[in-house]
């Protein structure tokens, strides 16, 4: 089986990678064309770079079989755009990347009407995903899929990947499970400031309550292991800044539970504590700080005051 | 009537004046005795300042009427403990603080073995309440509450004072009172960002929407109108810090949800918004920021790096 | 001045009367067209019912001015679609419903191809409006609006209107507006039920404490003098269902805040609640008791059983 | 080594079992006795029964050690105060209930102040305990803690115990543990509701997702490999009731994050949705309801009606 792998950014690289040590052939294409060199010549064999999207396909058998690891929205857009015409009736394109579920709903219609298959994969793993094997959330008809299952088992161990439903399945499963990822790492985040900040707090030792909780408690996952990780590195994360991005999933998450009423107080506030970990000067609080100075007199701090 | 006042405060003091002004004897006192000659001295008349607890007991008429604007805990328990044994069967002791409600229960019973009276009065109206009339909760036994009668309409405006139940009954519904308006205060300061922050913000009035919100609206409130006060003086309040502190009551009543079994998601999102506003390197987000970087990679701030 | 107003709902209807009433001609046009002419029998004077979109522009003098107070969404597009064609050059819809701002800026540039100008009214005020006037939030170009005001002024009292800034701007703030609605609402009906749950309860006068929060205490507003009216019908609302309906804006209100990154966790939290009211048999809940049950033993209720 | 045991309840019974089984002879105590001689017929070897707490500290060699495992509260005070007396200087005491921190910190004093060591230890597992290996928290002296080695090592697997500071630090981290088990609970239990509720929803297959997740995911663990079990018995849990219970650890949680100012949403969040979980007829969303009716004259929906 081959592969032409498109994006070589750290998920996209990773992966090229396991397919290839896996042996499913990739050639590989990237913007910038030495990231593709780099990664055939690293990796020898049968791994192969292109230097356009038009030699990626070419080097690929039909029906050929493109797989995307771009950034969400305008990026995958436009790949997608010059991919359609170079493609044949019967080709497959894989949009791997962390996609909204409503493009693909609205690349895949495209796709379709030049007979050209397209299928959803959200995939998670991280920078573990190389070694341990990704975990994978496939959505797309069953004939598209089905091709795919070699490929899929090489990029993650098994039981690592699921055919979930129709088209835009896959993300939409991925964007959920993010979702619970942002709400579990806040749990975990609350706990242990709860404890940081307690009367028993200078004196316990973090990295041994992670590995205590992962022997045998309730508690015990894989982001535990992780923040054992770190915690062993730095005990009390003195060396890191508060400032916690977001992907779009979390965001797309909140606005799912909106749009079908679902309540979703926990996934919605550990998305608005990642928003409030970026501001330094919030203006919801200069707000109250103003409100209480002015029905109660209540000092305000002021700037450069 | 008259009246003695232990505590001049920011509240204490407004309310010896506001008291003294509507033709109520007032006795004050305060641990920093030039306080009480202030006031004195600035309202004249019947208006008399005591050099110690002992003094101002004796210049009360029995039975006698004791009024504390202290702050709540050790302060009102150190003040009680000392007025007990100076006053007599039939007197009364009015708790007007920021008082926790058990509290009262607890001083209740203290001062009824000796036969003294006791309740409690939860008193909002901030800076505005000397002229406008402060708001008044008061609890105890009725007969206790029946002879304050006088004073309390002096205090308030007409309709601004109610008997709201037993001792303790007071200062949970003024507790209850605070949490609500942390909740209100937390809307109108969620929306302003909103406002702010949408690709109108830079044009919108704020106090112009103030306003126009007070003229008509559904959210018209007290709050609005101190909110265009506000905007009016710094229209995006450019001058303040966004630190906001809390009084007990907020904490209180989360305490009092959570032991009833009562969810309250705004008032209490509204109290740890507050707890937020007040730390510059939050810890729970740093744990969120090194788990991320644990499992995908992603880039870390460091301090000094 | 001369306005057709089409919609005749709840809103609609009462904001035509207000204007008849203040001298304002009202062409008058409803879908069903009885409620129409109806309106014109009840106003008599000035007030006309035309039977159709084409007789309600022939009946205005140009430039026209046509005012919809239809449903949001594809109401309010049919009704546009069918009225651009009618219109001319320099003449003006005003969309007064409860309109997602992004769909006025669509209809705004669909609108001014055709030289027709396009405003859009955000309109707070309930069924009070009629009685005591609306609150209007008004979006669009200095010269569309300005015209406008005649109208304006009989529909809101004395301050009552604002021209908040560019097309969109006038929902855009309404939703806000909403938003911060939600939130109060929710911060007292919280207060008021940790009121009830409390050891005080059951003897708290709740009519009586709104109206005394009323009077001088910080947290009076127009809310709490309709809870004063709804507790003075039935003092623990024993005879409703705990079901809240959500129009619109609440959702947007939190879209809006997801999308520019806004932490709004009590606006949230109370849409949140509003969905939560309407689960009889919630999903998540059923989650919970399951994995309770599968860790701990912990017994499960199960229907029917 | 040899340990006294009390309370014989889910939890008590098992981990006397475990210890049995382990090599620890174990004498059991139970307010109803047949429990324990149950216990010992069961067990045979070296587990006997005590008909009474005398009995029970007759059969333990000095220094004796008795672990309670009673409710919390009133009952684990009870057979404190029985204790104590009929216990000798050096004697040990080892709390393992779901005791509140604080009443450890009372009980360690007055122990101490009759020679009698007292330690606690917070327990979590489950039903799993027994066979897995429960995971402890301990807290106490050094010289306390280290001779209930070898029986923290036969009731634990490797690596599950900890001795984790000062009195009081054991319960206050199994406590925040529990905290952050409601947590992650109610993200899994948000992400699944909002899953069921998307256009995907009836198609996707709950017990293979989870056991997807659980396989290179970043949300893997052991509570997911439980949820897996739950709705591979009920693929929608249709069986079960939407009611959740909560054990005083959530509250005390909240309590303990509002006291040191730390925001916990998630915490608080899913504590209250607990609570929600149990309200079939909420008081705030009546309120709600109500004043909706006031502004809008929305209709609200009577009982019976």
């Amino acid at each position: 089986m081959k592969i032409g792998m498109v994006g070589l950014g750290r998920m996209g690289l990773n992966m090229a990678r396991r397919l290839s040590r896996g042996g499913i052939d990739v050639a590989a294409y990237n913007r910038t064309v030495q990231k593709a060199k780099d990664f055939a010549a690293e990796e020898g064999g049968t791994a192969t770079a292109a230097g356009s999207l038009a030699e990626l396909v070419a080097a690929l058998p039909a029906p050929r079989v493109v797989w995307l690891m771009l950034p969400a929205g305008a990026p995958t857009d436009e790949h997608v755009d010059e991919l359609l015409p170079l493609l044949s009736p019967g080709d497959t394109i894989v949009d791997g990347g962390n996609t909204y579920y409503r493009d693909d709903l609205r690349r895949h219609e495209a796709a379709g009407k030049l007979g050209i298959r397209y299928c959803d994969a959200g995939v998670s793993g991280g920078i573990w995903g190389l070694a341990e094997g990704y975990c994978i959330m496939i959505g797309g008809e069953p004939e598209v899929v089905a091709p795919l299952q070699a490929a899929l088992d090489v990029l993650t161990g098994p039981g690592g990947n699921l055919h979930t439903g129709p088209i835009g399945s896959g993300h939409f499963t991925k964007m959920v499970h993010n979702g619970i990822e942002y709400g579990m790492m806040q749990a975990y985040a609350e706990g242990f400031e709860i404890l940081a900040a307690s009367q028993f707090g200078e004196k316990l030792d973090f990295p041994a309550i992670c590995d205590l909780w992962n022997h045998g408690s309730v508690v015990r996952s894989w982001l535990l292991e992780l923040a054992q990780r770190a915690f062993t590195e730095d005990p009390r994360l003195e060396s890191l800044k508060p400032y916690v991005d977001d992907s779009g999933e979390g965001r797309w998450t909140v606005n799912a539970a909106v749009e079908t009423a679902v309540s979703a107080p926990v996934i919605t506030m550990s998305l608005f504590e990642r928003f409030r970990s970026r501001q330094d000067n919030s203006f919801q609080d200069r707000v109250l700080a103003a409100l209480r100075n002015q029905f109660g007199g209540h000092a305000v701090k002021r700037r450069n005051g």
